[in-house]
């Protein structure tokens, strides 16, 4: 099943000049939505690792059931005043502005392998921000894994020191 | 497995009074996320249905996985300016201000049977949007199953017309 064919293209969104690629056809199809969580699943099989971390909200999206097939548990990263009890933060730049995440600081211990799993790879900002959550707490970002990778926008070379995988490029 | 020992109750979040019931040790608990994911399943395993419906954000945590493990398609419910395309719109009342939730107005077609997946049902103000959205669209809500369920604040009945399940009581 070609996934490239069933992501939806969306010009001038959020704003204009962006061409925005919607997931949710791919979501609302059912061999669609099982063939991205197989395919997110497959460049993670030869992994070692203990959790998957995916941040709100389109993390959510793809990590819980990947953590689901693969009998892992889930690690949410969220915005500003979500997690409940003692959180780990970090503010980060955006093009313009800036953005801030947060972690609950008893979430990962020293030594933890985990793999981050998001929707999307553009600049490559907020995941170089989780891993360097990840990364104060003791553990390590063993693999990050995206549905969608757009190319052009170079967060490959943010993330160098990463193993990088996406399922679909542009 | 007692789902209720793994989550986390936490006072006095997001405010002074309330007892917050934290999930978090449920969603990182490999075995706890199967379990959970597994009694939503179990509630709709004899209801005919063609998506389930999830609202952001932690509509998604559990509405994705029930969506994959029982081979049907997922619909996001988002805030505003979040979806793309055409969207519907539902403002609707909160104790104190309002909130707003959308959908692609190409997400459903009438006659369409859905289930409306949450982690949890408070009030039932949120779910009870999302049934006027489900509806003005010409398509059916068939069950709507929510991870924890605060009988205390009575949203059965506000939902009494609906099909309600609840994995876990407080």
């Amino acid at each position: 099943m070609d996934l490239t064919k069933i992501v939806r293209d969306v010009p001038d969104f959020p704003q204009e000049g962006i061409l925005f690629r919607d997931i949710t056809p791919v979501l609302k199809d059912a061999d669609a939505l099982n063939e991205a969580i197989k395919q997110i699943c497959d460049q993670l099989k030869d992994i070692e690792f203990d959790y998957v971390l995916g941040p709100e909200s389109r993390g959510f999206i793809f990590g819980v059931p990947v953590a689901y097939a693969m009998h892992k548990g889930f690690i949410p990263v969220r915005k500003p005043g979500k997690l409940p009890c003692k959180v780990i933060s970090k503010k980060y730049d955006l093009e313009y502005g800036s953005n801030t995440l947060e972690i609950h600081a008893d979430a990962l211990k020293p030594g933890d392998r985990v793999v981050v799993v998001d929707d999307l790879i553009a600049t490559g900002g907020t995941s170089k921000a989780i891993c360097e959550l990840v990364e104060e707490m003791g553990a390590k970002v063993v693999c990050m894994s995206f549905m969608i990778e757009l190319e052009a926008l170079n967060g490959r070379e943010l993330l160098k020191d990463y193993n990088v995988q996406s399922v679909i490029k542009y």
